[in-house]
């Protein structure tokens, strides 16, 4: 790291990855900045943390927040581009994340990103800004952490990606238990601890098909050459396979820390005694089966729209947003995720070759009309 | 690998690593090219291999067989330094591996070591020449090349090396019935086949406290560092943890063309159709435990013996290719072994910073050691 602090904008610093981001700067002072903080709903934590990292810039949508002497609200696209920035930590979850990436990657940053909607909804567009502007992609999901780590010093690129997934907590049930599953229930994730409508995910498997679609664009594979693999226990984060046959993973307990600290750090590694460290003394297990599209369709239906592309990964983000949403409101059931973003992706009319407006349009289009379906008590 | 053809002196040449090694050069003629062959009593092969192969230099313990046009006679310790060549691979077994070793490191070559004995009896040694004369080490054994490939890319010396032992034949026998177990048994590997001395090794675990010795010099890692995990499937060939944590594991199924390979096209990697690619579409399960070094007390003497430095390890090598001998020719039984090296260690003279004459007398006098205490009869 040498002596230069990282100065860092952490966008969406109330949320999961965000706080653990400040755990990671409380950490190592002596490495990372804040210099930017940036959060939606939550402005009562937010304000907490303007206190304790005192920002220059923050931005909440809130606000009346009180702001400390010096510091000055920035809206995020702004903040994402400042010359003073670094590195965007991109922690927002949803699609606010893709209009400040965007303007990261136009401004040559380092992007640690934890958005995948950004990657789902406008890869295409947003890997051009980055090469374009000589933008990095520093990827913090752990699945695309660990592949990162795995193809650190090698020449080539990965014959094959294979994505872990977890199976969440309903990997064992059958299509008529998967009905009855309700919220409190599918916010139980066996493995990980993370925010809401990820978890949800989790256990559609949506997730893991949007991490296909990010895989995709991070590492520039083509979709037959991207596996999805059932590993319940959490420990292989990922593995890549080369063109001689040898596979490489990444293992490590269950602790978004760690791969948030990696792409801070990056190239460094940072000795941290407050992440865990996989204890070889005790026998384990670790099994990994081929997935069951049938019982989690989402899965299927995330690969699908991602090898159609356009506007259709776009239309799939935004349908699942709107499912979750009412999922977790109580007003649709579990299987009815699935049945509504397959209802919307059948009527997409999708844009070949989406610019920012075709994306903000299938998405808006998407949102309304899972809206609508369930108005028209689907 | 660019347009450069390696020219290969295969030390060993009929043994099982030095078979596979020839393998890799049929699959990649325009990669590789052999102008060395050394052999031991295998006559009848070395005269086929050198019949294919029309190598320069050969070099055979019986002299009387025929060579073809232009191939001429070459002591191994000449071939290995020769400026003709540029990769030794050093796959003969045992103590004659190491004064080719010593020769290739004073000239600076490229060394593929398949030949563990030549780091065990004399890593001080062997380091320090390839050190001040710029040769590399490549290491052969699946276990280290799995450790080499994790570390590809890092900047930072490993936290710790977990090195992974399949437990052999015997994982799950009682100490009685380890007692009765026959040469016939001992050979019967369940994950690899290779030749007969490393098998026997395997299922003693002399093989992985040896590994842990080779570990410890070629890594340069201490070795409270160096972890031993029985993983009786054979798919995670080694693992590293960095200080943040993070581990990587490099998987394959067992067949030790590939890091045969991987040593001799490193940087690059080689697509070969022939080597099996792990197949994520069958549910499998990878099994971690620790060691019962009251079981196996063969792997707790190499390490005990590592620790010790100085001749101890070339005791403890010298001893137990003795004593495997004295078991394959059913003089002794199978928990004899590590009785007579744990004798032979402890009545042994070390001579802390040996030079290449203490190195030679350390293994002469437990040679003959182990020889008189079952002539005694124990």
């Amino acid at each position: 790291m040498g002596n230069q602090v990282k100065r860092l904008a952490v966008l969406g610093s109330t949320g999961s990855i965000g706080q653990q981001t400040l755990d990671i700067v409380r950490t190592f002072p002596q490495h990372f900045q804040v210099i930017g903080l940036a959060a939606g709903a939550n402005a009562r934590l937010l304000a907490e943390q303007v206190q304790e990292f005192r920002p220059r810039f923050v931005f909440c949508q809130d606000r009346t927040i009180t702001l400390p002497h010096l510091s000055e609200f920035l809206p995020m696209t702004d903040m994402a581009c400042h010359p003073d920035v670094d590195m965007v930590v991109m922690a927002t979850s949803g699609k606010a994340g893709l209009a400040p990436t965007l303007s990261a990657a136009r401004a040559g940053k380092k992007i640690a990103l934890a958005n995948k909607e950004s990657l789902v909804m406008a890869g295409g567009m947003v890997t051009r800004e980055v090469r374009r502007h000589g933008a990095r992609i520093l990827p913090v999901d752990s699945e695309h952490s660990a592949v990162w780590q795995c193809l650190r010093g090698e020449r080539q690129k990965p014959a094959k990606i294979i994505l872990t997934a977890s199976g969440g907590p309903f990997l064992h049930y059958s299509p008529e238990q998967l009905k009855a599953v309700t919220a409190a229930q599918a916010l139980k994730h066996p493995s990980w601890h993370m925010g809401r409508k990820v978890t949800i995910d989790s256990a559609t498997l949506m997730n893991k098909g949007l991490e296909v679609i990010e895989a995709h664009w991070l590492f520039n594979v083509p979709f037959a050459n991207i596996k999805v693999v059932i590993h319940p226990q959490s420990i292989a984060h990922s593995m890549v396979e080369f063109t001689d046959g040898a596979v490489k993973a990444q293992l490590s307990y269950p602790d978004m820390r760690l791969p948030i600290q990696y792409a801070l750090s990056y190239p460094q590694r940072l000795p941290n005694p407050e992440l865990p460290h996989v204890d070889w003394g005790i026998s384990s297990s670790l099994t990994f089966a081929p997935p069951e599209p049938d019982r989690f369709p989402c899965l299927r239906l995330a690969i699908e729209a991602g090898q159609k592309g356009g506007t259709y990964p776009t239309a799939l983000c935004a349908a699942d947003e709107i499912a979750v949403e009412l999922f977790l409101a109580g007003q649709i059931g579990f299987a009815d995720i699935a049945g509504l973003v397959a209802a919307a992706l059948d009527e997409h009319q999708p844009v070949a070759r989406p610019d920012l407006g075709d994306i903000l349009a299938a998405d808006t289009w998407a949102r309304e009309r899972v809206q609508q379906l369930v108005a028209k008590g689907l």
